[in-house]
């Protein structure tokens, strides 16, 4: 077989591109087209995805995408929508969001949102195998209920999530074990559900028989709605941190588990109590776990960095004989998290001290990426 | 007493006006001083509030406010920061976003949203007394349930929300009358909690025993998510319309009311049960009520608009039998919403079809405000 000559299609090449160049110009001279509608977030079948914001006087754009290391650029078309489109993703959900001219924004051709009480972000699912713990699956699905309750301990109305597993009977005599799941700092009370699909891991990892059908309780983590302010660091002020971290375990102990626990059939014994958290929820996990092992048996931690480094006043009763209390001492932490020293000098503290624990570092930064892979990996360890 | 002479006067003005001159061009000389922390919005004690939104290169931003006719203009401060105060505001929860050339955006320095499928806003609360229905009282709070589940009839997986009283027992042997309230076109099944305060409105007038406590199911209010479409107008479409409505009664009649009187301590019984809705609800209210009368004896609609206007083809058994068994018909809709003409319209043919009813208009446009009104005049009418 001949090859055609590359002179004809060149020359039709040509002719298109000059074509193409005298209909722009006439468009250019006439009024502006009617604004194209557009998507964004659009994801490729190579999973590659484009971003796009209308931003007409915009001299500068930005995509801020969760995982990603650096801001990506972003750039305008002749339609006044910045466009960047990514290398291929994992399949995972996403956090991003858009900086215009140095203010963030979110996408506003996405309803999917990420709630945080100090900075909303858009949500995109890149969807992936249904093997993946967080892909929603065709299997029974557990419940989210929502309580609300006036906090005589941070003097405020605050609220807290339950999760009741697939076929959870309150009339029933049987009992369930029970996990005290944390959000982090500038979360809400929804984190773990709206962000971090909990519900939908623990559906899975029940049904596949992996994780014990359990209770989990997701509560406000703030001991004080002081500490979760905008404009300022509150980490810094030790008192209000201290104070933070007081009132919260105060909070847990005292109102959120006598409540859960005369409402819910949670069995009532240290051996079915486990505690969590991710970042300061994680920081909260130990310290109120850890000092009060007559009620916890079962800790994990996500990513902690908040607790102050001086280990011995944190935890000063601690030592070798928690051995004998502890089911479980999980702490993980991802290796490019900047709290991985922190989590490395706790756990070699730790180990200084004689208390047996699991040493988990996973690829990743400080994100839900990592923590949604934390729970999935905590929950099927427990109530063993 | 002698006047003072305007002469020393004029002179001070004249050199701080050139005092402040030389300032500022020193300043525009020098680096850009740091970006200043801001916040928006802002009430002030006399109810004006005051929206901020930073956007150095936008060439025109204004503020879209619930319940305002027009947009407002925003101006730039010397901080490129757009600023609007409005006049006094009437206490109450408010949608709003900013249109930055063009663009709808929420307020990047607010967290509270109000979640929409098509049109995400930020949220502003304008607190007044502790009598307004959606104002959080110390009274003993209800719980909001979210359920998820697989829908044969839409073929998708969604989710519902029910509303359970202060002090249900799921174990007692007392069954509560049930109001099934449905979202418009654009919420999603959050709409009624997280912009309705339906759970608050409630848990005040249960208190004040304004209402009789009661569970409220609040479903996702579409037939297929087809209908829930950017850029386009189902509306226009009558079979993808016809469809929507149809599918919503089934999925609503034989997946989520048996799923619910199942799990929830719920009167089986046509006197027990109610429906009302806004806007598209309202319509899917009255379809799916007065064409089921042998399952719903009590029926409201809140700015209803979206039936189509051949009211004989939407009720073709209606008349005035149905008034033996209607214990309530309440039609509402607010004086300034364009949908009253068609309100007026409906309630004129139920006036000739001799079916009684209740004809309500209140001031107000196709607002929340209208509807959270509404609902807490209408609960307290239920169940009598």
């Amino acid at each position: 077989m001949r090859l055609p000559s590359p002179l004809p299609l060149l020359l039709s090449l040509l002719l298109l591109m000059a074509t193409f160049a005298v209909a722009q110009q006439k468009r250019e001279q006439s009024q502006p087209p009617p604004l194209a509608p557009f998507v964004s977030p659009e994801v490729h079948p190579d999973n590659t995805v484009a971003f796009r914001l209308r931003a007409p006087n915009a001299k500068e754009v930005q995509l801020v995408l969760e995982g990603a290391a650096e801001p990506q650029p972003m750039r305008k078309d002749d339609q006044d929508i910045w466009n960047v489109t990514t290398h291929p993703l994992p399949p995972d959900y996403y956090g991003y969001s858009f900086v215009s001219d140095g203010v963030h924004l979110i996408d506003p051709s996405n309803s999917q949102l990420t709630p945080n009480l100090l900075n909303t972000s858009s949500a995109l699912h890149v969807p992936g195998p249904l093997s993946l713990p967080w892909e929603l699956n065709d299997v029974p699905h557990g419940e989210i209920h929502h309580h609300f309750y006036k906090s005589a301990i941070a003097q405020d109305d605050r609220d807290y999530y339950v999760y009741t597993p697939p076929n959870y009977d309150p009339t029933a005599k049987q009992t369930y074990p029970v996990l005290y799941l944390l959000h982090g700092y500038s979360d809400d009370a929804s984190g773990w559900t709206a962000v971090g699909h909990a519900n939908v891991i623990l559906d899975n990892l029940i049904a596949q028989h992996k994780a014990k059908p359990m209770i989990v309780v997701m509560p406000l983590g703030y001991g004080t709605m002081e500490f979760v302010r905008n404009n300022w660091d509150p980490w810094s002020h030790a008192q209000l941190r201290d104070q933070n971290f007081k009132l919260f375990t105060k909070a847990l102990l005292t109102e959120v588990i006598p409540q859960v626990e005369n409402e819910y059939r949670i069995a009532k014994d240290r051996n079915a109590r486990a505690i969590t958290g991710l970042s300061m929820g994680g920081s909260e996990s130990l310290l109120t776990g850890l000092n009060n092992l007559d009620k916890f048996s079962w800790v994990g931690s996500f990513s902690s960095g908040g607790i102050p480094v001086e280990f011995e006043k944190d935890f000063p009763s601690l030592d070798a004989k928690a051995n004998s209390q502890l089911h479980l001492l999980w702490i993980a932490c991802g290796t490019e998290d900047p709290r991985i020293g922190v989590s490395r000098d706790l756990r070699q503290w730790l180990a200084t001290m004689g208390v047996k624990h699991a040493d988990i570092e996973t690829p990743g930064m400080h994100t839900w990426m990592v923590w949604r892979r934390n729970l999935a990996e905590f929950a099927t360890l427990l109530f063993r």
